[in-house]
């Protein structure tokens, strides 16, 4: 992909895929067939559900002559023709952890090729943990190119799951509200978040967790932003909301600590000063942005006098 | 619960849930055990998917000598005390489609009951589809108190369901787009609409869906608001974008026809006015809302001088 410069330090992840996702060759099975067969197409290759690379791009190969449409998924057109289809694997896990190997990616390839693996990661490990119907628990099987599954016996048909995630800012006199999980690396800090339950708005989902793990009480929840986290399929769903007061009551078992912390305090954890009151996440997160578009609505602090 | 009204003509359906959802408890199968047992502890009535109402509410019965805790899901605490089940079923169907019944309960009883049959909803029909492990294709069983199923035999662990969808208008030069299904109604339009795919956030999915429905390319995506909506189990992310231009080419698989419609008319259309150029959705969905949230934004027109 000539022209796209590799992902600048402080962008989003997995954000600004390219693709033309196609989804009118996906209910055509001659269509996905014709694609398939095509010299242009490629095949995303993965180790397992990590990237490969080469020479700062996502490995992708030809075709090979043994490989069968069924087992591939139509993750789209690259510049509106060339199709690029990813194989499904059997062996996926849980992963609700990014490897050290899907992390680094970001720094690797351009923007739009993270989104890319991202996209496939998550629809890959859909599949590896679908191949039994729901339903009834006989086999399923691919269909719509990959972006669904069918049960060959009650006939029910399955879709990949995308996972809603609030991930939120509690706002109280100039500070914001940032905590830490037992399992997190020592002085690290994050907004707090939570999966979205059936029967919630994204505003009632934010009031919930926050009052669970913090016991804190919020109203005035704005949207700011969204990512997909492909670990394994989440959407990050990112607000910022007025706290009532600053009393904090912990869920431990969720929350190790948490505090208010203030716009200095943020923006030298941003800056990865060594004196910032916490280590804050990597700007691939979208905590991190969160946190970065807190700090800039913030009236700037006087700069000293020379 | 005293001192509610019923929902108002215009209230959005399934939204202003009032019950604590108690997620202390459900992870603790003695407190879940507790609850049950509690003489406070009621179950709220389902005719299949559908509710059950008496004297404008929903209809909550006592835990019964013979219930057994293992086959209901705590779906929270009502005022902080009283335990609220709904007991899970094995037959649920596909039900992407509200019943008529599912549709009327929103004029029969509070705002807060309307979201408590939702939530209810929703998750009763996970779980009646959900009797399999789709990894191992062996038996599963509730577990936190039914917020969640566990396979006996390769021990995965599965979670209700949330599908984020975008619905959204397009907006140019004073216009909004609004289409229809071939299925719906004769005169029916509403907003575009469709599932968040794995690897998008909601700005790329409002952006790939009115340019694969209508093939308008759209800009400056802003997200208004939220609803959950239980047929099965959606959330509805409501967006106004900018249209670069007004060409339409129409995805006609997907729509039979699409227009744009001034503020006139989408006034017309929501106040029910038989000469209004088509007929939209009920308040209980968010197309309403969204419609009206960008009358709203417009200009007041003129009145005609006396």
């Amino acid at each position: 992909m000539p022209g796209l410069e590799n992902s600048a330090p402080e962008q989003l992840g997995f954000v600004g895929g390219r693709l033309d996702r196609a989804d009118h060759i996906r209910v055509k099975p001659e269509l996905v067939a014709q694609a398939f067969a095509s010299p242009d197409a490629r095949c995303l290759v993965l180790d397992g559900l990590d990237p490969v690379t080469l020479d700062g791009h996502l490995l992708m190969e030809p075709i090979g002559p043994e490989a069968q449409v069924g087992d591939h998924l139509l993750l789209g057109l690259e510049a509106g023709k060339r199709p690029i289809f990813v194989r499904l694997a059997a062996e996926v896990g849980s992963n609700f952890v990014p490897s050290p190997r899907s992390r680094s990616i970001v720094a690797e390839v351009p923007a739009d090729e993270v989104a890319l693996y991202g996209a496939a990661r998550s629809l890959v490990h859909w599949h590896g943990r679908h191949p039994y119907c729901s339903v009834c628990g006989a086999g399923t099987r691919p269909e719509k190119a990959g972006w669904a599954r069918r049960c060959g016996t009650c006939d029910a048909e399955h879709f990949p799951r995308v996972d809603p995630v609030v991930i939120m800012l509690a706002e109280h006199r100039g500070r914001v509200l940032v905590g830490r999980q037992h399992s997190w690396p020592q002085g690290f800090y994050s907004a707090l978040a939570g999966f979205i339950e059936p029967g919630e708005t994204i505003e009632e989902a934010v009031a919930r967790e926050i009052k669970e793990e913090a016991g804190v009480s919020v109203h005035s929840i704005r949207y700011v932003t969204s990512q997909p986290w492909p670990f394994p399929s989440s959407l990050m769903i990112a607000c910022i909301a007025q706290a009532d007061d600053d009393a904090l009551a912990l869920d431990e078992t969720e929350i190790e600590h948490a505090f208010w912390c203030n716009v200095d305090g943020v923006r030298a954890a941003l800056a990865k000063d060594i004196n910032a009151p916490f280590i804050c996440p990597q700007p691939m997160a979208v905590a991190w942005h969160l946190l970065k578009y807190w700090v800039d609505a913030q009236v700037a602090p006087s700069e000293p006098s020379a």
